[in-house]
């Protein structure tokens, strides 16, 4: 019998919000000897999991207790099983910070959408965690940037292929926030006119009679997406077998 | 300390072929007493880790054992960690077939798709693993059955979204194999006709000169996917930052 190949496993949770013009993520500093690492040492909500949970309800476990909240997007994103991962001082904090034995940790990592506001802000300054624009993320602890860079990319082909972006926003919004979001994922600037014109196109958005209010440009409209006009025609078009990657 | 809480980690690979006509899977039969289940115990084809690989690794060595081959589409498909997954007679057959104490098993699932011919087959029949029809499997040991259910949600929904279907088909296929391929994984009949017309609008699919030889019917003309011009179109459209779950 050998058992010294039972690896730990955790997750770690890649937590996006949105305040309406920048794309945040929630950090945590780690409860570590400063001795370990001289580097601002950085890294993602996370925890081993526990004897008598799955890795969704571990994953739900550390999003609750970092932001308050539980009913949001949360989805698996990959794993990360490098076998040199976590090793030297790392391996070693990792020991005592949990107590076991182990001789790797496996990671599943998971991501999360949330609309920042006020109490969200509350309860993370709380925990000491942090809202950091994506575009400051220099380094992190361990492969967590690497997790980081997996979640963008994710998190931008989800963009396109599925209306996520809505998970980030509230419920009225508008379209000068919807066009700051997807710019803020796929880092890029895209063209006034065209997005509109496409997002109009889709006939998925209903113009609310609320307006802006206390802005010095033109007040704008805001919206709100009709997503269950949306799954229905997607359940429509699965049913033609449509395919759509060669549009 | 207490390393009772480390899982045990598997990969298990839900392995599609196609061979023209109808989407296979690979299943082997499982090494066991005939008293641990009376049913016949099939299932996917997997593996505990090693110390010295990551999961990537593990799976491609199960894949190539149970092959022949390496270089082919391989895709980490989602973990699959429920606590009671692995119970009773199911774990202490893994812990002796595996010569391991382990109080639970977590096992992350991959997926491959390969066209199948003549090499592949006759290496899967020396290795006692069968090749069966997707729409014919019924039971399935452990959770396989679930894993094979989420493999083929998410090979439909990368169908729809990417060219994966080429993976799947000889470089030189006709549109008759290709529409075969969409409705055997997607499990519904696609008209004829639309199909065509959407599949040549695309402009990613080269004529070539050959036809069918040997058939009964009017012998229907070979093509070639075009990949490099689609990943070049895919990333201009890209930095133009389009959206497309609304078209």
């Amino acid at each position: 019998m050998d058992s010294s190949f039972n690896p730990s496993v955790s997750v770690d949770c890649v937590i996006f919000g949105f305040d309406g013009s920048a794309l945040k993520i929630l950090l945590v500093e780690r409860d570590t000897e400063k001795e370990v690492d001289a580097a601002p040492d950085h890294k993602l909500p996370g925890s081993l999991i526990r004897q008598d949970e799955d890795l969704r309800s571990a994953a739900y476990r550390v999003l609750e207790e970092m932001t308050g909240i539980r009913n949001i997007f949360l989805k698996q994103l990959h794993v990360f099983s490098d076998p040199e991962r976590v090793v030297g001082n790392e391996l070693q904090w990792l020991k005592e910070y949990y107590k076991v034995e182990t001789p790797r940790v496996i990671t599943v990592a998971y991501y999360s959408l949330l609309k920042l506001n006020k109490n969200i802000e509350l309860h993370t300054r709380r925990k000491q965690a942090i809202w950091t624009d994506v575009q400051h993320v220099r380094h992190l602890a361990l492969d967590h940037k690497k997790i980081l860079m997996e979640a963008l990319s994710t998190l931008s082909r989800e963009l396109i292929y599925s209306p996520v972006a809505f998970e980030l926003l509230p419920r009225k919004f508008t379209i000068r926030q919807l066009q700051s979001l997807y710019e803020g994922i796929l880092g890029i600037e895209i063209d006034n006119r065209n997005f509109r014109k496409k997002i109009f196109a889709s006939g998925y958005l209903t113009p609310t009679s609320e307006y802006e209010m206390n802005v010095a440009h033109k007040p704008a409209r805001y919206y709100i997406f009709n997503k269950t006009a949306y799954e229905k025609e997607i359940r429509r078009k699965i049913r033609q077998g449509f395919i759509r990657w060669h549009e």
